[in-house]
């Protein structure tokens, strides 16, 4: 691979931007899917787009792990509805019933199944760029999971990232080697509803703030 | 902010599915920078549209930390000579030189610094999502700095992120509040050069791998 025949870089222009903000825009962490199942190929098609994400030293760490077995799928689900009740029960009582009522995964709809993890015991890169930052290895995986979620929207394909699971658990039921550190497990397929404002804020949890009070000067 | 008007979501086409393809091919982590300063206001523009990112239980827990104080880029600077410096040393012996001739930063050239953080003492958002995997935070920041990228790349702005500095000793040169966690420090600028190959790559260091080999079926 040479860039001798590429090197001429593509001029973006004020569609691609206004595009790319839309994408943003109406990205969602999608709960609700069709039943409809993703054509032959497109999560290889899509994993191969999330490959172009950036990796700290040139260590393309990611690992994905597409889960079709009922079994697993299963074990997973009932790990989630475990760490789910949990959560509830730590939550404050006024806000019991309120988290109650969210639906916080779409693992009883999604056709795709995907666990994403890092190699933290990486040979690629040779150790590049993680010395003294190791995590930067899961950042890279964090990215490119960012990556593949903008490929499949733009492609109509909704993405929702469930987080409340145990990593050692998920590693366990689909048999990972030790040295694979867990990431997120994403459901993939075509969303029942699209939205520009996070289903969170529809809901009433909390709501975005200005970006201007997440930057401070030195 | 409801979705009220803005309910239609946009068909994205074929136009905006190679333009997304490009961007990723082009992005790179840039390390070569021009003296060009980038125009008054460009990035808090382009911290907002990051602020799209998705982040776990709508915590946003990212902090931007513009670094504009000429003794504090000095300062981070000298960190990341020093980190460097050991990162050659524990390199083996028959990579070292190769090692020693990377440029593995712009921070002697980029017009604009970032440092940025994941606030771990994070009430937005009410724990949600984050129980079992508080790294959830550090990894939605991971996530707004490639959208700060992205968005970046499509105005001709590159940007590098450097891994190899001492998070305590950046926590401690910019003041930040202990509970912010240091996720990565960020150079911008216009590119001096274009390329669709990482420069790892470029320089013999590593490639990358077939997608396929990143794939696993349970």
């Amino acid at each position: 691979m040479t860039s001798v025949l590429l090197d001429t870089p593509p001029v973006f222009d004020a569609v691609l931007q206004d595009g790319l903000r839309d994408l943003l825009t109406w990205r969602r962490d999608v709960r609700g899917f069709q039943a409809t199942p993703l054509a032959e190929g497109t999560i290889e098609r899509l994993i191969a787009t999330a490959c172009l994400a950036p990796s700290v030293g040139l260590s393309e760490p990611w690992r994905f792990v597409v889960v079709e077995d009922p079994a697993a799928r299963a074990a997973v689900r009932a790990n989630y509805e475990t760490c789910n009740a949990a959560a509830l029960a730590s939550q404050d009582g006024s806000r019991r019933a309120l988290y109650a009522s969210l639906k916080l995964s779409g693992l009883d709809q999604a056709p795709v199944h995907v666990a994403a993890f890092a190699e933290r015991d990486c040979s690629q890169g040779h150790g590049l760029g993680r010395q003294t930052m190791p995590s930067a290895l899961d950042y890279s995986v964090a990215i490119a999971i960012h990556t593949l979620w903008l490929a499949a929207r733009l492609e109509g394909i909704g993405l929702g990232w469930v987080s409340i699971v145990d990593p050692a658990a998920i590693t366990e039921i689909l048999d990972i080697p030790k040295s694979w550190h867990f990431i997120g497990y994403l459901c993939l397929g075509y969303p029942s509803e699209e939205h520009d404002v996070p289903a969170l804020q529809r809901a009433g949890w909390d709501e975005r703030r200005a970006p201007a009070s997440r930057i401070l000067y030195r």
